[in-house]
């Protein structure tokens, strides 16, 4: 037994608590200089700190120390799946990021226009980054390609990035890239990684075969690479794994994509905090755990805007007294990684996090805040293991042995 | 060498230290609200807070964070044993629980007496909870049974319950219950979980026809239910991995037979901490190493009595001094698993531990308790890493590598 889901197959016991899982995404982040605080320092966050003071908080490692996470493992760790066992390719997170509904036979893949000059060689990978307005309707028109026994589905993302998507029985998900990663030599073919994939890749042939037909007179954007070719990965149910009825309540399709991919049912988010809150409420009765995704503590600190990300702390603070009105039997306030400003990117340090239940063991931290987490009673622990502590602390899980 | 076992296999080494593990069972606790103190913090511990204040202490996680565990994984991970990969059924905890010295090729089952009716269906699946002057000569009666070329123990344990051992060679232990966990049916007949187990399912058999038989004029109890089938698991001695020779000086049965489990010879305890106080002083030349088990609070944390916890410990507390008077070269303060009398149960808190030996890295906490090991040296670390410490900080490991 040495999967947790084993573990918290065995173990799961029904009740009538609710879990809501709050994910500020990129929560963490650095000081400007040693001695400055941090963007959640220095965040006027007095309902997180009221939280913090009758709860447990910790750091939690998303990976493994060292490891930057990109959403899709931060994510899954945060549901309580091993990332490093539950591997995600881009081309399923790039149909997720668009909300495509990926069946468990689907291959999902990242395309984008390329030029080819008249020998066939890549002249620019990105077909001259051209516009929404010219990329879209050349995604229409590979829309209708047609292979028999297969469905194919093409949609725009941005620019000349696309999602391209192949439907049908016995199709495998291990195809190298055809992304030369360079120009002047023409587009590779679609070869296979490992075996079970010889449909997909003539699948794929045929559908290159068409494309270069249909876009041959649309220059800058005459063809398209195909990145990331993937299906997504079996992945047990939440419901399964842990017996609870769990929804989503993420505005970013991206993280109703990865909330789709463990089970959960996604739920209409509106756009705003506040909208978000109203689902929440509304929802109330219907689901055991709720999933619930704050995305601009991660942009702000993408863009490097310390003094933005600051406010939207502040955002995140000022919904949290709409969350307890639901009075859930646990809440726990997370992020999927850190986003410090002040690197404009995801980063490796553990991420705040923060347990508020009726059988926390108080550590009488004073706030919420990095140097808070860090002398918390959860001390610094792996991302997979925060769904044990939430279903722990909801009462849902029996004893281990006798 | 993936096996913490070895590790210590190819590392121990021998000298003429002597390491006490004192366990009192269900040590931590939890304040009964935000801002209050548990029952360790509430007790006045100054002889266990002169070891804080000259060792080194940190929380130790049973199982994973979150996992609940009972004793029999918790003593497990406290001797250095993977309780997820070292799992025991039930009915050799029950065996052990009665002090029952279980071979390695016997099957333990936990019986449970039942009430059929006219139509041999289950009635009571307790027998009306028939008491201890009713069940055991029961037990006597069903202890004559006979089967060639097996030995069948049948020994009461309390009211309704009792145990069942086959001894013989070829009996495996993947075999379900025949308790169908309802009335208005009749009992389930024996059958594997796995292959390996069909003469025990042959064996169960007749010893359920003869069952039958003598018990059929013994309404309510006039049958029984086989439950926990299940052989002691294969594990490596304490000798064997650590090059210790190990004494147990524990009260109550299931605990002796953990530490009989790994090998440990079962000292003669007495009733109280005193009179174990004095076995480890008669014992002391004989052993290098001593596993003292103290009960009372796991079970005033089981009854909720936070006032009855706070005395237990202050018990545990007062015969430190009987144990230092031998001068351990290393002493351990720990417990299984936390039991919070706020909660009457087990818990998954992590657990309060206290190592003292001239070579700690002394970490200046003031006192023992669960904020002081919050703060402590060992941070928070893994039971079954315990044992690692303890062979160090008494010289009996060789570096690893050059």
């Amino acid at each position: 037994m040495s999967d947790v889901h084993d573990l918290t197959r065995a173990l799961q016991k029904k009740n009538e608590s609710k879990i809501v899982l709050l994910v500020a995404d990129g929560l963490g982040g650095l000081p400007q200089k040693p001695g400055d605080l941090t963007e959640l320092e220095t965040a006027k966050t007095p309902n997180l700190d009221a939280l913090a003071q009758r709860g447990t908080s910790g750091l939690s490692t998303p990976v493994l120390p060292g490891i930057t996470s990109g959403s899709g493992p931060g994510h899954l760790g945060l549901f309580g799946y091993d990332p490093l066992q539950y591997q995600i390719g881009r081309g399923v997170l790039e149909a997720l990021g668009i909300d495509f509904e990926l069946g468990p036979d689907d291959v999902a893949i990242r395309g984008n226009f390329c030029t080819l000059d008249e020998h066939g060689n890549i002249t620019d990978r990105r077909a001259g980054r051209i516009g929404n307005d010219i990329a879209a309707p050349l995604c229409e028109k590979l829309n209708k390609i047609k292979i028999p026994g297969i469905e194919v589905f093409v949609q725009h993302v941005k620019e000349y990035r696309l999602v391209v998507v192949f439907r049908g029985p016995g199709l495998g998900g291990d195809v190298h890239d055809t992304d030369p990663q360079k120009t002047g030599v023409p587009p590779l073919v679609p070869e296979a990684k490992a075996p079970g994939s010889e449909k997909t890749i003539e699948v794929a042939h045929q559908f290159l075969q068409q494309a270069r037909d249909i876009l041959k007179n649309d220059s800058p954007a005459n063809f398209l690479t195909l990145r990331g070719i993937a299906k997504r990965p079996p992945i047990p149910t939440f419901e399964e794994v842990y017996g609870t009825r769990a929804g989503a309540i993420a505005v970013y399709p991206m993280y109703r994509g990865l909330a789709r991919l463990v089970g959960m049912d996604v739920l209409d988010a509106g756009q705003t905090l506040s909208d978000q809150c109203d689902r929440l409420k509304a929802a109330w009765d219907d689901y055991d755990f709720f999933f619930m995704h704050f995305k601009y503590t991660d942009s702000t600190g993408e863009d490097g805007n310390f003094e933005a990300k600051v406010q939207r702390t502040e955002e995140l603070d000022a919904a949290i007294p709409r969350i307890m009105e639901q009075d859930p039997t646990v809440l726990i306030v997370t992020g999927d990684h850190c986003t410090p400003s002040k690197m404009k990117s995801h980063s490796w340090h553990p991420v705040p996090t923060l347990i508020t239940a009726e059988n926390c063991r108080f550590d009488g931290r004073p706030g919420f805040s990095e140097k808070d987490c860090l002398l918390g009673g959860l001390g610094q622990f792996e991302a997979k293991h925060l769904m044990l502590m939430a279903l722990a602390h909801a009462g849902r899980l029996e004893k281990f042995g006798a």
